[in-house]
């Protein structure tokens, strides 16, 4: 038994993702293996690390999740276990665990380093099926992640979330486009407590307005608050502030696009 | 064990899919997650019903199905149970189900209202997660519909199959183009065993035809029934009339689309 | 318990896939299904031979696989099962085992006969369902290949890699384009051992080149090998040489297709 969780920006077209699993399959024949997703756009690791960290909480305790987006592959770049209370995750060392790692500042690192457990002969292409997958197979099975190497420090961390929090107001931009149109911010919803009455909860009226593109866009609590094709502002799925439409695309109706910006601020007394 | 199979409009690129089989595996680690499709254009019910409907007898009894196409989320649109003789199929109030219920009027149906089988807290966007698949994940672990809330009626119908049937002829539409090009009607197959002297197994020259878009295209039993390129119409894998080009595509062929029209008739005694 | 490999032209869009495997769990419940690619170009049979014969070494001994892009559904075209040393084979008789009986010159090719293992009605669309998918699940469970029909030679090959060795080059073409744009060869790379000096293993400054598309390519080990955004070729994930770019696509940088000609040629002494 045993969860294992799987990210990629292998694609689905291509035989790699299936290649992973098998091997995964040959060392854990009982691991149940779950998707995440495997359309992270090619060798864009923001984007892998920004879908790790919005799904990982939603796991059983113990799952194991294979984290794979790699333009280093063949380079000197780390292979690495972090450990968290819950979870654990093997990733290459280029800021793919960055939203792990800020979440429990007592993870520990380990370097993989002990080839015994790769598949051989180890190609400079495809880390995934040769070091990566085989050690998440085996830890799947318990293996400790100590025996693959020796505690580290200093691993690579992204630019993660940065939103400005000014006195009445919130800067932040847009970070993702999913496949709905919803326009994913950096600015964690929990953020705008401060600035509103009622912690976090919005009715019509309320004092907060969300400034994008050259809109005022209403916070609300769900899409049905505003009419069809209406823009709102709510909390989205990944605990962060969103752009939505109702029945409809903020991504087409805005023509906004990710690094944008947004702004959150009281309104006026007179607005 | 137990099989649960899912379908929604999540789409692939996003991390929705694999949060909510997270979720369902901390409840139930030993179900067996089967995706129908995720790919249903985004809030597109209809066709959410269609693929559901077309999917559902192939499983084995005691199949647990999660369907989630829901422009509604967070309103006050209700979620359901519906129990049929071998299935329970979870999804929001919207018409998801209707061609379940269609096919088997004994079903029953419960609106699911006991909190404490969800995912707290509960958002207002995002119910596959928080409602839908935590009591999907508890039927799953064979739990009874019943406790989950009282039994409802009046659950929301889409319009379904429509074809007029006259004397010498159906009339129907095309309701779905699948990725080969194959153009799906709303006219089933059986109905049309009335009009043929055959009892709708066809042979080259028989006595009736399709017409649509300005074409007359045969009836035939396969592909390989006409030549390489040429257009024909058959008995799909829904149980539906389907157009079809043999090692071609009938919707580039054709240029016809959803909700075009198309004629089955006999033909005349000088055609 | 028992993996089945899934592979097919049907697309993720339609319920097809999520059909398939309701049936095979109706009759092995245990069985593990892993999904190879469902996105092999509609009715493209060399492709899914290729991406097969590249995914199925990485597999546990014992795997089933089931393989089904199928543009003769409903011809008289024959039912097949290969069995190799380590594993079994589900196809339709069109080439798609090419590369698997190319590598087994031992394997043994059964007939699917006995149609009491099929699902009834048999269709005329949809083998992969009524045939080959259940054929699969029994053959899953533990069952002979015998049983099913006669052993049958004459099985339909492809036209398979077809470089051509010279003194001092090696000439092939570009047989498929990956996900990352990179572009694979029908050019083995045990095949390039004999023109240069290192067997197979490639420095800066070595004796051979690669042109293709008017422009010289350096054989490297990997990506990092050049700078960003410059080309390379190297062994990739099927041990076939491949152009590839450093984050980048080889397949946008050199606007080369599938059946464009590559020429790998040791260097002059004055080069």
């Amino acid at each position: 038994m045993g969860i294992l969780a799987f990210l990629s920006d292998f694609g689905l077209k291509d035989p790699y993702v299936g290649v992973v699993k098998g091997v995964i399959l040959g060392i854990n024949p009982q691991v149940q293996i779950v998707d995440l997703t495997h359309l992270i756009p090619p060798q864009d690791v923001f984007c892998g690390a920004l879908h790790l960290w919005g799904a990982y909480r939603a796991f059983p305790v113990g799952t194991i999740f294979l984290a794979v987006v790699d333009p280093g592959v063949g380079s000197s770049r780390r292979a690495l276990v972090v450990e968290t209370k819950s979870y654990r995750f093997v990733a290459p060392d280029n800021g793919i665990l960055t939203g792990i790692i800020k979440d429990d500042r007592e993870s520990k690192c380990f370097e993989i380093k002990r080839t015994s457990y790769f598949r051989h002969p180890v190609s400079n292409t495809f880390h995934a099926r040769d070091i990566f997958g085989p050690v998440a197979a085996h830890l799947s099975s318990g293996m400790s992640s100590r025996v693959l190497g020796p505690e580290c420090k200093d691993v690579e961390l992204l630019e993660w979330f940065n939103p400005v929090v000014l006195a009445d107001s919130v800067r932040g931009k847009i970070i993702y486009e999913d496949s709905f149109g919803n326009l994913v911010t950096d600015i964690p919803w929990d953020l705008l407590k401060g600035l509103g009455p009622n912690h976090g909860k919005w009715v019509p009226g309320e004092s907060l307005v969300v400034e994008a593109g050259g809109r005022s866009i209403p916070l609300a609590n769900t899409y049905s608050d505003v009419p069809p094709g209406e823009p709102l502002a709510l909390k989205g799925s990944f605990g962060l502030l969103e752009l939505a439409v109702n029945r409809g695309s903020a991504s087409i109706l805005t023509g906004l696009r990710r690094s944008n910006r947004v702004l959150v601020r009281r309104k006026g007394p007179f607005e």
